[in-house]
């Protein structure tokens, strides 16, 4: 009897972004051993998933020919997601909808597929290689052009009843607030993500003639990005500041309300906004500590995912592995 | 060898109330065999505690004349408690802080002793003898004088970390929206519970003289109390409707932010709000219906507790039931 070389095999771990899709390699104990990717014909579904499966079999084909056995497929896909069903009802940046997209891969390479959504799978990557490491109770917020959330309870992916748990870009902090890219007032997404704050800087730059953003969001207010924004705030420019203010309290309010319902040991921030240094966590814990009730926030850690840019692959894979019960 | 008769062993489940502590026997199977209360001296601490000692030592001495063998105690008590340290932190209720409950009850009796927040204990009441038979996933509000939450997730119920998850009443729902009891600013319980749907009611019967309620809001506005409030409507007192239709509004979207949170198969209310018959429940339910996300909200249940009062003292006789491994 041969035993299978154990070392040599491994998962591909799938993020079909708005931008690109990106696949990993991963093996048993989560190191990448390759990677690939492509840009995404986002706005053309069929087109989009062509390009997916292209992708998948040339990962395939790459993998066989450095003599690493693919055993299974993760995918993390943002959008609405019926994990036990495979589908994606929708998604807010890719021109797909009602996609059984898990069978149609599992068909094509004959291989385990796993889907789930794109938040989900960054939890389940923070919490293996990030930093959630070995964190049984947190939350996750994932804060780009929108916000999304995943939640890890006793060590477990917390997913709910129809799988579609942890929505927390769309809870509503303002009653009546401004209108969210969903249609409904004031949720956390409207107020908090990186849109909310390049809306925000594109107003207050206009009423402060003087700072780096007022010429931009006068001319080209199309063009005031979270890394311009990101840029002026350090800087010390008083309108970029003000922005990142703004979206650091409507966020820490979020987490305070996300504290008092999971009393999680951690709080994990990923998504693009994560990434402009200090200037957000350090408004974000200041808002959790003025704005929290003492005795519950105080020991809850808020910090900035780890993993980055690869924990949506990342997730993916450990997902995949786990669900091969790897 | 004797073998104990099971069907004469008991728990007691005890409820210590702001106005009175109520106690029952409850057999394995969740009969009342028994029941008792004294009111509270709830402002004198020392009072309370010897008032709810003295309680017990009587129910068990009913027990024992009954022929019934009392085999654990259990506690639900209103405030912020440390489930694992059996310790009352502090009450919104009553005169108790710091207070290690569960340990000077065990003591004293002898019986092994659970103690646990008064919305946990219901939510395993309404599970166990209620609405939420048989439910896994369910999230549990009482809406009464504050609001209190628990939630049941595959089965169990979730304690969080710390044991103090699903605060439902002070996630904030309007930032910068009023001032709660807690200091903060647009809690869901500052706007949708008894204690605020009384102050809308003063407020808009101030301003509509012909109103039911108008008389009292000027002379009396502190009668006027969520019974008068919830007659006024039942007989078509515009002021007394509005005030109803404004804290549905508020609680509905405090359960649809639950609902993206929990992914429940049912959200239940209890507490004195809930008994307000129809008008609260159809209120919450359209707005949960008109604010919340389609494909999200649309296949959960939104009832009313079916324990009532009792759901209390049956849910702390259940935790006692499931402690000892019965």
């Amino acid at each position: 009897m041969k035993r299978g070389n154990t070392d040599r095999e491994c998962v591909l771990g799938i993020d079909p972004g708005g931008t690109k899709i990106a696949l990993a390699a991963v093996n048993r104990r989560g190191a990448i051993l390759l990677r690939s990717e492509v840009p995404s014909p986002a706005m053309d579904g069929n087109a989009m998933l062509r390009a997916l499966l292209e992708l998948v079999a040339g990962g395939v084909a790459s993998c066989a020919a450095d003599d690493l056995h693919v055993k299974a497929i993760g995918i993390g896909a943002a959008g609405f997601i019926l994990h036990h069903q495979g589908l994606l009802v929708e998604s807010p940046n890719i021109a797909w909808s009602m996609l059984p997209l898990r069978d149609i891969v599992a068909e094509r390479t004959g291989l385990p597929t796993f889907l789930d959504n794109d938040a989900n799978v960054a939890a389940i990557g923070e919490r293996f290689a990030g930093a959630a490491r070995d964190v049984d109770d947190f939350v996750y917020l994932t804060v780009g052009t929108g916000i999304g959330g995943g939640a890890f309870i006793g060590g477990e992916v917390f997913r709910g009843h129809k799988w579609s748990a942890a929505e927390f870009g769309h809870i509503t902090i303002e009653a009546n607030g401004p209108e969210c890219a969903c249609g409904r007032r004031g949720c956390l997404e409207a107020l908090a993500s990186g849109t909310a704050m390049e809306r925000r800087a594109v107003s207050v730059a206009r009423e402060n003639p003087g700072s780096l953003l007022y010429e931009l969001s006068v001319s080209k207010p199309e063009l005031v990005s979270g890394e311009a924004v990101s840029q002026a705030a350090q800087k010390g420019d008083p309108a970029a500041l003000a922005a990142f203010a703004d979206v650091a309290y409507y966020l820490g309010l979020g987490i305070v309300n996300l504290i008092l319902i999971f009393d999680p040991e951690m709080v994990v921030l990923g998504g693009g906004v994560s990434r402009s240094g200090h200037l957000l966590l350090d408004g974000v814990r200041r808002t959790v500590a003025e704005h929290g009730i003492a005795s519950v926030v105080r020991d809850v850690e808020i910090v900035v995912s780890t993993v980055g840019n690869d924990a949506g692959m990342m997730g993916a894979a450990v997902m995949a592995w786990e669900g091969i019960g790897g």
